[in-house]
């Protein structure tokens, strides 16, 4: 099977949408996007080794590329549309690109998100997705807009991820619930849409809590405290590990693919509600002081020193432990 | 330097447009498509070893990824706006990255590309682009349309890309206006735009003029006939090669990233005034004809068999000549 027979394979489970003019089979996709909205655009790329272990199957892989994606959207309560797919494959493997699409197709479904392009080349494992959606001009959130008086908001339970890959790696059994939550994240659409308006900034947490809150708090101008205490952990992993190593993975494990978001105190019964109306969990861990950085307390009030802040890629001090990431 | 030093000095380059609300250093960029027109979207991978070998100055690939991907949305007739890039490198290297975005610049500034997001990451080099244009509904270009009685043209000099490779890989001199073509195409943006209203159907010639065209025809439910010599040839490729070797580099060569587009017949002076607007050589190559496929005739008439039709990535036979291209 070559090239175009492949495409053949992947263009049969596209998706539809009535507004693609044009999708897979010309040299461009055709696309309306509706009028009085902005286009909203991200690309991310997961290399196999470093963004999944090498014996990831296939379908988690074609879930979770397209999740990392709609994540990035979730976290500007846009609505997704369409994305482009450029798979590069060591060789041409029917079997794969099947249950690569199981989970690409199952996600894709649940969003509506119609494939109307891209390409499919010779080369180690990688897939690269660029997403498009949609949000009215002034519904968009950003990293930018936190103030002093807002709380910090996590959906979901931050950790359970990093601690899936961890126990992985060190060869212990990993509790299904936790193994689920490494291979098909739940992009948090729902949630962000329903915080246009409350939200005051928001992230996608993929590197991990204190960084991608970090950024949030640098593209704010602002500082933050977080309480150890008030984290919500699922059942799974509180079962499975607990105290600093806790919270070193729920803090700067990565892979959580959860929304951080800040909005007033006073909003709080709202957005109970708006997280409610997207079958959302959410807590507060934190509010936003003034200053720069974030400090975390322990239950008991004292200072928490993280040994690290979560995954850069080419950071020197994770490259010399890489016997951390899937990549090692 | 690590991953956010790297985006950082991406992000310097990254170019400006009104119509980018929100670009690099959020989830998404936020974007504006003006009112009435389609929004043009494609994306290509460019991998080292495969797409061009592994000793390609950085330049000649930051600026190839994005050729390659305006070339498509030449083919459409579009007029380019944003894009999204994700870099995948083995190592954290700035003088690398550097002299990628003097190539990726250099062809953005001319085209009013602004890059808008992406991602850097770890892995075996690669580069995939998502570009965006715009066209007007009724002006865009596809593969489908043409009809018995068009001629077929090709812009620029079909080959010369092919014949660099190919003389590099057996240890020969290349002339640099044949490297030059390798290494730096340049996407036939404006003839496409000119040709909006005259060219019955369009595609871009990446895989070879036969293997391109082949699509073209497939699409449009017809057939052609190519005569050899009326086949553009530059002075540097008539220098270097001669006859089928020649015949079988512009025909099945690959890299060309010119236009192949058909038109009708009564139209010919009014392509010719298209593609001198554009600034852009052009030749009519042969013609569509009824039926499926596309007979090739050599200069005294007699038919032409090429011993390849093109470039597949996962073709069994070209992976086993694999000597021919940048992988072996």
């Amino acid at each position: 099977m070559a090239e175009f027979s492949l495409i053949a394979r992947i263009a049969a489970r596209a998706g539809r949408r009535d507004d693609v003019v044009l999708g897979i089979g010309d040299d461009a996709a055709l696309l309306r996007v509706p009028a009085g909205r902005l286009l909203v655009a991200a690309q991310d790329t997961l290399n196999s080794g470093v963004h999944f272990p090498l014996d990831t199957p296939a379908a988690a892989i074609g879930w979770k590329a397209l999740a990392v994606n709609l994540s990035d959207l979730a976290a500007m309560a846009a609505e997704p549309a369409w994305c482009l797919l450029s798979l590069s494959l060591p060789a041409d493997d029917a079997g794969w690109v099947d249950g690569f699409m199981d989970g690409f197709t199952a996600l894709a479904a649940q969003h509506r998100v119609a494939l109307v392009g891209g390409d499919t080349t010779r080369g180690p494992l990688s897939v690269s997705i660029a997403v498009h959606g949609f949000v009215a001009p002034g519904d968009a959130l950003c990293r930018r807009g936190a103030q002093v008086g807002d709380e910090i908001w996590i959906t979901g339970t931050p950790g359970d991820a990093a601690a899936a890959l961890q126990r992985r790696q060190v060869g212990q059994p990993v509790e299904p619930a936790l193994q689920q939550r490494l291979d098909r994240p739940q992009p948090r659409v729902a949630a962000g849409r329903e915080l246009r308006g409350l939200a005051s900034a928001c992230i996608d947490v993929s590197d991990g809590v204190l960084a991608d809150l970090g950024h949030l708090l640098e593209a704010s101008g602002i500082g933050a405290e977080l309480d150890l205490a008030r984290l919500p952990v699922s059942t799974a992993l509180a079962r499975t590990v607990d105290g600093p190593a806790r919270w070193e993975l729920q803090l700067a494990g990565g892979d959580d693919y959860e929304l951080c978001f800040t909005a007033p105190a006073a909003r709080k019964a709202d957005v109970q509600a708006a997280l409610q109306r997207a079958d959302t969990p959410g807590a507060v861990i934190g509010r936003i002081v003034a200053g720069s950085g974030c400090a975390v307390r322990q239950p008991d009030g004292r200072p928490w020193q993280p040994p690290r802040r979560g995954y850069q890629h080419f950071d020197p001090a994770l490259v010399a432990s890489d016997r951390d990431r899937p990549s090692a």
